[in-house]
């Protein structure tokens, strides 16, 4: 069966502020220090399986420029704009129906554009895994990363241990974030793994499922989909989205099905969720420091130091997050990047705009 | 007799780098926030008991600029350029052959350009018990301060508490910078005085004391006074100055003197040694912290954050001392400011000049 792919990338990064803005988002910037943006990245790692002219990328109106530019070889039809944020399920039954009108029915790798992945090969092994499992029947699968630490970030996949189809297992449920007991019982008990929200099925599966369990969704779905190619569609696309209520896949429908398998991965991946995690991709120096840019340290230890061009000159400080960048600089406790979305929220109330 | 002043001003500031920078000293600076540099307090300060004509200002040629904008109201030829640095000494002769060229002798009032005093009644009360203190014979006074911490950062002065003469007490000793066991051993005997390098003497007494102990300094000065006022006045002052030793004037005359006066007080002295200082000169917001400039905090406690244009964004961040300026960024934890001083030497070290 054709094999497609569909790159959700319409997040803002607000947690990578002040590197991270509204006119840029992080999936567009390069925080590996490679070189390449983390959305170029999402793409090159699945050219194996997938040709460009099947990939497609759901964002948003405003990114149009940077998908343009960044990923040029992705055809401008199979670049979907979702005209308001609806959570991932209007957003992946997008995607869906014009994989359908397109391709009658496909394989869909759903892959979010801001992950990080170490092993690429391991990586592409779990996929065709994962492809093996959904071509058969109604099967949907999603990736699970087999945890190494009791994250309170992300959310957990509890899995049958006894049920399992090739190296996939049947999902119990999902869970939402735990507190720090919950998720070292997780860890414990051995039959939970971490959330990646990334998914492999048919798209005649999901659709089917996203009818049974969110048939209003659904619904605004199919007009679309005859929209598609018509001189309405534009309008029709917007009118629908803002009508649909916010949903996410996994609570909106995978929950809500039987025939939910989980493939354990760990081929080296990374949410790339806060600053912390530069530290995780990039080489630490020998004071435990991650430092980029015009920087200058002394008895400086265990700190994320991102400079451009001013200089920066960092003396005695421990465990810090220092991102600088032309307007706003950003100096940060470790242990409180969480709050990093408060100085967003701040300039939002404020409507300082200019640094958003 | 006619009372004049000697303003040295010829310090580097780099303890206050990156606002103070070589082409503009942290005395040329305002740092207390009441938009006057410290230099025009320090004039200010003693305008009641000094004619601005009678004012005298030791610097380096490169600050003439700052100064006559900063000073319009001191006479050009009372500002005196010091070639090379040779320590107080020699700086202070020169302004001691300047001022008995002017007027044959007067009292000369010895004064940093670059602290900050709270109660400046208090201060030129003590300012006048010192200048009738050194009217007397050849009376050397120096200005004391009582000490409220076992500070490590200043000379202590041991003075003699049986023996005064109004309100000043002899002094037995200058002592270099203690560590904080002798320090809090000086606080105890109650017999011990910060060195503020204040001073206050007729020009006759400090000329006739350097030419006692510091004969080669001495006839330096002399063929320097001889030629003021000459076309060769610049000339014969960067020979004479180049080939002069450096030299304190505590250690260099003051403690070889019997006729040492220290006059104690309590007028809300500070050194502006750090960007401690800061803090104490500046009012502090409910958590603790002194914020200049575009700067949002989410918990941040007892840091100083002096912000330009750029926005400042800190977040959960204790005891840091932040300062931006146009090209040049500082982060450096409260407990490490004298460290501040690797930086500049690294820069000097790599030519990076644009940044001293």
């Amino acid at each position: 069966m054709k094999i497609t792919a569909l790159i959700l990338a319409g997040g803002k990064g607000e947690r990578f502020w002040p590197r991270s803005r509204k006119n840029c988002p992080k999936q567009f910037l390069s925080l590996t220090g490679d070189g390449r943006t983390m959305i170029q990245q999402t793409v090159e790692r699945i050219r194996p399986l997938v040709d460009p002219e099947d990939i497609f990328i759901a964002t948003n109106k405003s990114y149009r420029d940077l998908v343009r530019e960044q990923l040029p070889e992705i055809p401008e039809e199979n670049v979907l704009y979702e005209p308001v944020g609806r959570n991932t399920a209007p957003g992946i039954g997008l995607g869906a129906v014009h994989i359908r009108r397109k391709y009658g029915d496909a394989i869909m790798l759903v892959l979010p554009s801001d992950h990080q992945i170490k092993y690429k090969g391991m990586f592409l092994n779990v996929l065709k895994d994962g492809i093996r499992v959904a071509e058969e029947g109604t099967n949907l699968v999603t990736l699970g990363i087999t945890p190494v630490a009791p994250e309170t970030g992300y959310g957990y996949i509890k899995f049958n241990p006894e049920s399992t189809k090739e190296d996939a297992f049947k999902v119990d449920r999902f869970v939402e974030k735990p507190d720090v007991n919950k998720a070292k019982e997780y860890l414990e008990s051995e039959e939970y793994l971490w959330n990646s929200g990334m998914f492999v099925w048919k798209a005649s599966t999901i659709l089917a499922s996203m009818e049974r369990h969110l048939p209003e969704i659904y619904s605004g779905l199919t007009r679309i989909e005859s929209a598609i190619g018509t001189e309405d569609e534009d309008s029709i696309l917007r009118g629908v989205f803002e009508s649909l209520p916010s949903e996410s896949i996994d609570y909106g429908v995978l929950e809500k099905e039987k025939n939910i398998y989980v493939l354990p991965g760990t081929f080296g991946w990374d949410d790339v969720g806060s600053w912390l995690s530069v530290e995780r991709m990039r080489p630490l120096n020998e004071s435990g420091n991650t430092v980029a840019g015009n920087v200058l340290t002394v008895n400086v230890k265990d700190c994320i130091i991102e400079g451009e061009k001013k200089l920066i000159a960092a003396v005695g400080i421990r465990d810090l997050v220092v991102v600088d960048t032309e307007d706003a600089i950003l100096i940060c406790a470790k242990d409180s990047t969480t709050d990093i979305r408060k100085i967003v929220e701040n300039l939002k109330i404020c409507n300082r705009d200019e640094y958003l």
